[in-house]
C-alpha cells in the first residue's frame, strides 16, 4: 500500500492557532523539486468536538474561500472549545486558476473521493483528506457556490441518509446554518462526492450553495460568515446562540423533472430569474442563433410549478447545458 | 487609398425585412478562402429616420444581443417609418469565443475607430461601420454591458458634447431610453472610442451599461428590449409614445476620485453591493492572499460619498484591477 | 458496478423515425452542469433485424457521417423491416474538432472498447455502445475512411474469425457494400477495437475504408450511402436487391511486409499514387529534407509487388509515419 | 531609412551550384540570439537570363517545394546559360508549421508585399524577395497548390496586365509550363500579393494552382517538376524543347459569380467533383447539420454553367468559406 | 496479458556495432499510423558482460546524450568484449520537447517503473526497457542531471541495498565513474524508478547528477565520457585501466532536513553557491516579491553545517519549491 | 499627438524614500478595466544628480533585479545626495512570464524605444520611460544577462559615441562599475535600443552582461550590487570610493567573425566554456543529431583566437542560433 505524500507543515492538533501547509511533493518541467502547497490553518483550544471547513473543492466558488480566510484570521483561539480546522483552498491549483477542476489533472474534486495516495494531485488531496482530516473531525461544513457558469438561490442542504440519527444531526446542522433558503437532497450519482466521504464515516455534513456566476457578493459573503458561525456555535466549539437573520425557506428537488436542458447552442435569452414563481409550461428562456438573425428561437419551457432555484450563467449555452432548476417548495 | 473588403449580402435599403451578412473575406489556416460573416437586418418601410443599433461591440455583453435577436425577429415591417438597421454582433468573433476583444487580432472594438479598410479584422470591421453604416443613421444605438468582469448599475448614458444642440438630441434619447439609471458621462480617453466616432459625425448617439458578469438576466434583458423601442419610438421608426417602468435616477462619474483600484492580487472579499450607500473611508473591499492563511487582508475603503454603480466582477483580481466605482448622485 | 451515466432522450425501440441524442453528463470548467449530446436516430418498424450504423468512430473521417446523415433524413420508416440505429457522429467530441481523437481525452476510440462505465468521456460513449447498442444489433456497419493523415483506395472489409459461420456471414455482408474494392483483414492488435467488440458478441460486422485525407468526395460519398443500403437490403431491412456498380477488386494484406515506414522527417515526394502497380524495389517515394537545399534525399523502395493501397497523406512526414502499404491482388 | 537585417550566405552570383540560406536574426524567447535560416540554392554559368524559382509562399502547398528540391539537387550547372535562384520555402516557417500563414506573425505573405524592412518576420522576408531577388530576375515561377483547406484542378495563370506586351510573355512561359489546365486571371484584390510586386517590376511572371489538401501525389509533383523544366527550356536558361503531355485546356473565372459560399456551418456533403461539368442551379453540396441527425440540409446550387475547377477541402465548413468555384471554359 | 507493441529495427545481439530504433506504434492526431522512434545503438564483439547506458529519462538532462552520442560513434566494436546497448533519449519525446516529463502523457519516465505494456507512451518504453534490455544487462548507467530547473554538483552514485554483494558492486562502480563528488543514497519514495526496477533485477546500478539548469558544459561533458568509459573498463567490456582526474569527494544526504524549500513565490536572491561551505542558520537566500518594491524579503536560513550541494536553478521560484540541498561530508 | 496613458502612483521628485507604480491602463479579456503596474522606487534627498536604475529589460534576466530590489529596500535616503529612480522590472509582464519578450505583444523591449504613447503594452512603457522618465536622469544604468538562451562572461559595458566627451563619461562609469570584464561596443544595429534611447538625450549610460542561463548566483548577484553602487558613489550619489573586487580585464568584439552559428538542430556537445581562450580552427563544438544514434556530428570550430565571452545555453541548438562569441583581448 502506497502510503499518500502529502505532510503537513504545521501540527494538527494545536494548541492555539497556527498557520501552515499540507505540503504535497510534485515534480514537473518548471520545478523538478515543487511541491503544491495547500494554505491550512489549525485553532485549537480545551475540551471540545472537532470541526473541519472546507472551501474550494471547486475553483471558482468564492463565498467559501471568503469565509474561511475570514474565519482563520478572526477567530481568537481563547473563545473556543475543540478545535477547528480550516481548508480555504481544497482544490488549491484550481482556486489558483479560477477553474472548476484542477489545471493539473483536470479532475473535478468532488468526484475524486476517497481518493487514490498513488493518483493523481486531485486524487492525492483528495485521499489525505478522506484518510487523516475527515477521521479528526465531528462535524465538517463544505462551501459550495455555482462557480462561474451556474447561479443558485443561497442555501444549505443536507441529503436523505439512511441512518435516521445521522440525518437528523445533518439537518439540524443545516437549520443552525441559517442561510435564506435550506434544501433536502437525494443524490443519484453520489460516487465519488466529498459528502458521500463524509457521510460513510458517520460524521455530520452541511454542504451549501450561496450564489455563483464566479463572483461573491458583500451579501452572499456575509451568509457564507454567518453560517459558520452559527454551525460552530451549534455544536459548541464557539460560544453563545446561533444568529438568524430571518426564516430559511425549504426547497426540494424531489426528481430529474426539475431539471431543463438546452438542446441548442445558443445566446441565453433568460425569461425568469432566480426565485421567480414559475408554472408548468410557462416559457422561462428563449435561445437565439449565433451566426444569424431572423430565425425562431428555441423556446424553453417549465416542467412543472415552482421556483426558479438555479440556472445557467454565462450568456452563451450549448447543448446539453443545464439551464435551470425549478424546485419545488 | 485601400477599399474595404467587407460586402453586405443583403441591400441596406430595404424595402421590408431582410436578414443577411456583413461578408468579410478572412483567409487563414483553417480556411483558405474563408470569410467572417457578421449578421445583419435591415427593416425599411415608408419615409423616416434611420436607425443604426449595435450589440456586441464587445463579445461578453449580453443585454445588447440578446434585445437585436428580439427585435430583428419581432418588429414588423409594416410598422414602421424609416429604416432600422440592427448588428447584434459587432465584433462577431469576439462574440463567438465570448470574449471582450477579438480572438483573432486581440482588437478591443471600442478602441479601434474609425477603423482601417487594409487593417486588422476588427479595424476593417469598425472602419465599415464607420464609413458605411454610421453615415446612414440618424440616431445610433450601442449596447454594453460589464462583460465577465466587470457589473454595473442598469444606465443609459450621453457624453457632453461641444454642440449643445447634439448633446440635448443625445440626452432627449437617453431619456427616452428609460434605464432604471441615466448617466452624464464625460470620457478623459475618446480616442478610438465607438461613440466618439458617432458623435464626430454629428449623430444622436445613445451608449448603455445594462449589468455584467457576463451573463443577463430576465430584467436586463427586457430593460434592455424595451430602452430601444423606447428609442425607435422616440425618433418616430415606431409608433406610439415611450413607456417608463418608474422613473430613472441620475448618476455622475464627476472625476477620477471614483474609481478604486486593487494594490494586491488576491481574493475579493466585498463588503458593500451594487446600488449601496456609502460613505468616503467606509471599508468596501478587503483582499486575502491567494498563498495563505493568516495574513491580514488589505482593505480598500471608499473615496468619497456616493452610491457603488460599478464593480471588479470575478472572485479573484489582480494589482490594477478596478475593484469599484462610486458615482455621486 | 457503476452504472454507465448515458442515457438516449428517445426511445431505442421506435416506432416509427426519431431524432434525439445520448446524453452523457459532462461537469468541466465551461459548463459545470453540461452534457456531451451526442445525436442518434432509430427508424424502426415491422419485423425484421435490427442494424446498428455507425459513423465518426475517428473524428476526421467524412463517408460515414455523410451516409448516415443521408439515411437518417431519407429513409422513410414505412420502407423498411425492422430497425436502424443510427449514430453518425459516435466519437463526438472528436467529429465536431475534426480530429481523430477526442479533444476531451485524447482517446481513440477505435482501441477504448468495452470501454468503462466510469472511465473518460470516450470510455463511456464505448461503453454503452459496447453494452447497450450493439446487443440489439443483428448486424453492425462502423464506417472508416484515411482521415486527415492517410488515404485509402476505397473498400469494405471483414476480418478472418474462428466461427467460420460468422465470418461467411461477414463476408457476404461486405460482398453486398459492394465498394470498389473488398479486402480480407488479420487484426494483429484487434485489443480495444470497436470490430472486436462487435464480433466478440456474435454480430454481423462490416468495416470500411473509403478514402482519406479529412475530405470526401462526391464519388465516396456516393459509395458510403449505396453500401449501407446494400446491406440493409442483404439482411432484409429494405427492400429490393442490392445495386452494384461495377465489380468489387479483392486486396489481401497478408503480412507487415506491406507496410513502409519513414525513418526520416521531412518533405514527402511522392513517386506512386493510390491504385498504381509497384514492383519489388521500386522507388515509391523520396523524402527531401526541410532545412537546407542541395542534401539527397532519403529514398524509400518497395517491399514487395503489389498495388499501393493507403498512402501517408500530410505533404511532410515524420520519421516513424507508415508513409504507403502494398497490397497484394 | 531602415536596412533589411537578411543576409544571405552564399554569393548570389555564383558560378557553379551553391546551397545556403537567407539569414535573418530573430530574436525570441527560446533563442535570444537566433534567426530563421531560409534555405537558398543559387545555380549559375555562363550568359543568360535569370529565374528566380518559389515556393511555399503558403506553408502547406507542397508541389512547388517538391519540385524546388527535386531541380536544387539535380539540375547540373554546366547545362545552363544564365543563372537559377531557388528558393522552395519563401515562408520558412509556415512551411516547418505546415501551415498557410506563417506560426510566428500570422502574415499571410501573399499580402505581405512589398513588405517591410523593419517589420514581422513574414514582412521581412517578403521585403527581401521583393528588393533583393526580383530585381535579379528575368523571370518568376512561383509554385501554389490550394493547401489544406482549397483542392483545385492543375493549371498555371498568367493575369491580364495594362502592359500587353508583358502580359504576352508572361501568357507564352504559362504556356510553356504545360500544366493540364491554363488559366487567364483579372485579380481584383491584388494588394500585397507577390505576383503583382513581381509583375510591376516589369518581370515575366508565372504561377499556378497544381493540387491541394496540403498533400502532393506522383501526379501533381511530376506536372510542378516539368513545368519549371519547361519554363527554363522557354527562357533558355536550360537547352532542348518544351515537353508536353498532351494539351492544356484553357479555363476562366470571369467575375465574381464563380465562387459558391457556405451560409452554414456544417458537414460538406459534395455533389460533384473537380473537373466535373455542372449545370446552372445543379445541386453541388449539401451541409448537415453537426448537432443533430433528422434536419434538412442546406443545398447549395451552381450559379452557372461549368466545370468545378476548385472546392473546398476539409469535411467540416464553416458559413463564409468558398465551398466551389465554376470555372467557364 | 497484453504485449507491449515496441519492436526494435536492429538485432539486440549483434554482432558489430548497428545503430536502429525502439519503434513504438502511436497513432494520433497528426499521425494515424505514427511511430514514436526510439534511437538506440548496439555495440556486441566476443564474450563479456553487457552494459545498458541510457540517457534522456528525463528530456532536460544533456550530459547523459552527450556522452551517448559520443561513444555510439566512436567506440570500435572491434575493441570490446562483450555488450554494449545504449539508449541516449531514454523518454525520446520528452527530449525532443526539452522537458523533465513527456509532451504526450505528462508522465515523469523515473516514476513509471516497472512500466505497462498497454500504458501510455511512457509507460510503455518503460515496460519494454524494464521487462527486454534489463534483463540482458550485468550493468546498468542511468544518467540525470539537474534539468532546468535544478542544479548540482557533479556526482556519481549508489543506493543503499538490502543485498549487500550488489551494494558493494555498485559502490565499486560508482567509484570508478570517477565523478568530482561521490554519494550514497537511501531513497525514501523509490517506488517506480528506473533505478528500483533495476536494482531489484538484481543488476549493478550507477546513476549521476552532474550539473543542470538544461545546458552541459565542456566540463560537465567530459566527466560524463569519461565516467562511462571507467565504468566500461571497471566491468572489462573496454580495455585498460580506469581514468581518473583527481579524486572522489564523498557527500551524504543523510535525511530530510538537508532540503530546504520556498514558502514564498518571488525572485530568488541567491547568498550561497553550488560548492560553498554553509553554517547552521547562516542566509543562503532571500526571496523578493515580484510585485512591488520596498517590502522585506524572506530569508531562507541553513538548517545544518554543510555543502551546498544542490540548488533551485531558475531565478523565479514558487511557494514549495526546493531552493537549496546541503549535503554533509 | 496621443498622450501616453501611464501615470506614477508616487511622485517622480521625493524627497525621502516612495515604493509605488506606474500604471499602465490595460483592458482586457480577464479585466476590461485592467492596468499593468510596475513596480518603482524614488529616493531623493539634498542636491544631486539624478540615477536611473533599470532591471528586466528583458523578463528572464536575474541581476538586475536581485541588486534593485535590494537597493531600493536597503539604501537609506539619508545617506544619498541627490536622486534615484529605480525600476527592476521594466518589461513587467515579461519578467512575471520568466520571458525574455512580453507575452501580451511578443515585444523585445530592448528593440521598441523610443515607443509610442498609442502601441502595445510594451511600446507604452518604453516611451514613458524615453519621454518622462530618461530626460530626468544624468546616469542610467542598465542591466542585463543572458537570460535563458545565453550566458555571458560578466561585465560592464560602454559604446563607441561620436561625442567624444559622452563616451569618455560612460567609460568612466563602466570602470567605476568595476565588472570582472569591461567591454566596448560598437552597435551594428542600434535601432530601438534603450541604450541608443539613452545615449541620444547625452546621458551617461551603462550597461552589463553579467552571466545568463535565466538564474543569478550569489557571486553574479554580488557583482550586480556593487557595481550600482559603485556608479552612484562615481557620481557622487553615495558617499566613498568605488569598491573594487580585483581588476576589470577589457574584452572586444570587433566585428562580426567573433559570432559563430548554427547551421543544424541538435544536440550541443559544447567543447570550451566560457573564459576558456580558444585558438582559430580550434573545435569548440559538436552538434549531434536528434533522430538517431551513429550520425557524424557537425563540428563548429573557432574564426579567430580568442576568449569564450558568450555562448549557446540550452542544451538543444536550431539552426541559426549564435552558439559562441570569441572576444578578443
Amino acid at each position: 500500500m502506497t502510503q499518500n505524500p502529502i505532510s503537513p507543515t504545521i501540527p494538527l492538533d494545536g494548541p492555539g492557532k497556527t498557520h501552515g501547509f499540507l505540503r504535497l511533493p510534485y515534480s514537473r518541467n518548471d520545478s523538478a523539486w515543487g511541491s503544491v502547497m495547500i494554505p491550512m490553518t489549525v485553532i485549537a483550544n480545551g475540551q471540545g468536538p472537532t470541526a473541519l471547513l472546507t472551501g474550494g473543492n471547486h475553483g471558482d466558488e468564492y463565498e467559501g474561500p471568503i469565509a474561511l480566510q475570514h474565519l482563520a484570521y478572526e477567530i481568537d483561539p481563547a473563545e473556543i472549545s475543540g478545535r477547528i480546522i480550516i481548508l480555504p483552498y481544497m482544490n488549491y491549483p484550481a482556486v489558483r486558476a479560477g477553474t472548476r477542476v484542477s489545471p493539473i489533472d483536470q479532475v473535478n474534486m468532488n468526484r475524486a473521493f476517497p481518493g487514490k495516495p498513488d493518483g493523481t494531485v486531485s486524487q492525492k488531496i483528495a485521499n489525505y483528506i478522506n484518510d487523516v482530516l475527515v477521521p479528526l473531525a465531528d462535524v465538517v461544513l463544505d462551501y459550495h457556490s455555482g462557480g462561474k457558469t451556474l447561479d443558485f438561490l443561497p442555501y444549505a442542504a443536507a441529503h436523505y441518509l439512511d441512518d435516521a440519527d445521522q440525518q437528523a444531526a445533518c439537518v439540524a446542522a443545516v437549520r443552525a446554518f441559517g442561510a435564506p433558503y435550506s434544501m433536502m437532497m437525494r443524490e443519484i450519482d453520489a460516487v465519488g462526492m466529498f459528502d458521500t466521504a463524509v457521510e460513510s464515516q458517520g460524521k455530520v455534513f452541511v454542504t451549501t450553495e450561496l450564489g455563483g456566476g464566479g463572483t461573491a457578493t458583500a451579501r452572499s459573503a456575509e451568509i457564507a460568515i454567518r453560517g459558520a458561525q452559527n454551525v460552530l456555535r451549534h455544536v459548541g466549539i464557539l460560544p453563545g446562540g446561533i444568529e438568524l437573520e430571518g426564516g430559511s425557506r425549504m426547497l426540494d428537488m424531489p426528481d430529474d423533472v426539475c431539471f431543463h436542458f438546452a438542446t441548442r447552442d445558443g445566446l441565453l435569452h433568460p425569461l425568469a430569474d432566480l426565485g421567480d414563481q414559475v408554472r408548468k409550461d410557462q416559457a422561462i428562456a428563449k435561445i437565439w442563433p449565433l451566426d444569424r438573425t431572423g430565425a425562431a428561437p428555441v423556446e424553453v419551457t417549465a416542467h412543472r410549478d415552482g421556483i426558479l432555484a438555479a440556472r445557467h450563467f454565462p450568456g452563451l449555452v450549448q447543448a446539453g447545458d443545464c439551464l435551470a432548476v425549478i424546485a419545488t417548495i
